[in-house]
């Protein structure tokens, strides 16, 4: 008998309810303490956290490991030798994709600034804001979450550009997909921003003083990918000067320190990295794992495999 | 040489800079003061103001009345027989549209609680927000801007319904558009719900305490439309119950009065009726006058004619 433990009590049942998995035994163990068996071969860890995943070296039967994100980042370097990691692939992408979309929209049209005025009751005078239509949007990153942002952008009347780590031909949204390397010629053209990279050496520090110089005055640097994307100093000193402006879901450490300046700098939206948190979550979440459970319990290839094991 | 107002000096440049209008001179007014000469025959004038429509009757030769709005409804009662009335129809579409849209995301997705907590630099704990994936949402009224924001809404996988005054064939978006008649069978399958109708004494006070009841709880009810389409009472009762949320652009009285309780109400967003104020609105309304001026000056038939003169 095989065990497998999940992070939240509840999906026990609903796994069970999903129908079952024959051969596996599902428990509940969100790392936080000392697992409770030692022969656990499928941990699904709770989000965030990363401080927990040190346990996972102390299992010695773990075959895979299933994460609930899709950026996997923070478990490669705690994860033992010849275990499987599985990313949640697809299971964010229309919560962060449209997370994105409410960041581009909420920033440019005012929300913030009618959010503060209505704890006065104030009525802000009428005068215009930056409409999304007719504006030239850049989404940097063009995996699943990047398309689907770019397909959710496409009906706004705006220019979409995408850029991706290699050049290569278009889709049903934009007509080709820029290399990384042709950043430098497509920043200066660009209202808005959205970056949707997977954090890995080629994309930390990206988004660097260098990148940020060459947007125009105004424009709006939209992050749900990953803080260590952007030089947080840099896009500090662009957008406290009021010369940018930006959304940022994810920060360079989490939680965001209260001290820190970007809480209080003007024109800049933080939010507390919730761009993959809507309640599609959970049951797009399970239907992904019970097919994982049903592979692994069979021995068939696994989903979303983003490090084999052996 | 017939005399031509806009409430807005820098327009009479702007007009010239697009190309000559034979036998028309433009000129400034805001309605705010008597007029400049009795010889006008075509007023545009400022959005909001409706105090100062009264001085229209006092212009002899008046012939049209070009509204910046698609609303034309505070205009009517002002309006010289004989004289007739344009809107503004198309100039806002994308604008409102997409207005519409960013109220939908932020008030499901917590912009509102992420803003306020920014103010005191702190990190909402994770949790789950609604996602706009995989709701339903109806839009009702479903001219121009309904169309545009339904357009705008395809891709972030909800299930689209449109109602307008009449039930008729759907279009690229829905399948086909509802009579208004049907509301009452099809509000308790809405998670969203987007008004966009026009405020005549047809919608005047449509999403009543009967209305609002059939909704299912938790349902988000957005107004971008006018604010006499809502009985704000019987809103306020729905929200404050927090059965209901709301997002509303437009008001029964504008400004919103400070001691209003929809201010202050958990789970209601207040917006200044902005949703056409994007900065779009000046270059796509120069283009619609500069259109009517060259048929004016023509004696060609003028375009967005709401009311007929003589």
């Amino acid at each position: 008998m095989r065990l497998v433990t999940v992070p939240d009590p509840a999906w026990v049942d609903r796994l069970h309810a999903m129908g079952a998995v024959g051969g596996l035994t599902v428990r509940h163990w969100d790392l936080s303490a000392e697992p409770p068996d030692s022969g656990i071969g499928f941990v699904v860890p709770m989000m965030g956290h990363p401080e927990r995943f040190p346990r996972l070296a102390t299992l010695p039967r773990l075959e895979v490991v299933q994460v609930v994100t899709a950026g996997f980042d923070h478990v490669l370097s705690h994860l033992p030798p010849g275990v499987t990691l599985c990313n949640a692939a697809g299971v964010h992408d229309a919560a962060t994709a449209e997370f994105a979309v409410a960041l581009v929209l909420a920033s440019l049209r005012g929300i913030p600034e009618f959010v503060a005025a209505q704890q006065r009751a104030a009525w802000v005078p009428l005068r215009t804001w930056p409409a999304l239509a007719g504006r030239r949007v850049l989404v940097v990153g063009y995996g699943r979450i990047g398309h689907a942002v770019a397909a959710r952008l496409a009906p706004f009347e705006v220019r979409l550009t995408a850029v991706a780590r290699g050049a290569r031909g278009g889709d049903g949204i934009v007509d080709r997909v820029h290399g990384v390397d042709e950043l430098p010629g497509l920043l200066p053209e660009q209202d808005v921003v959205v970056l949707l990279t997977p954090l890995a050496e080629s994309t930390r520090g990206l988004v660097d003083a260098a990148f940020l110089a060459a947007l125009p005055d105004g424009a709006l640097v939209v992050n749900v990918a990953r803080g260590a994307v952007v030089d947080t100093d840099a896009l500090l000193a662009e957008t406290a000067s009021g010369r940018l402006r930006a959304a940022l879901d994810v920060h360079a450490v989490e939680p965001l320190p209260t001290a820190h300046a970007l809480w209080r700098t003007p024109g800049v939206l933080v939010t507390p990295h919730v761009g993959g948190a809507g309640d599609t979550f959970e049951p797009r979440m399970l239907a992904l794992l019970h097919e994982q459970l049903t592979r692994y319990a069979a021995g068939a290839p696994l989903l979303n495999v983003v490090r084999a094991g052996h």
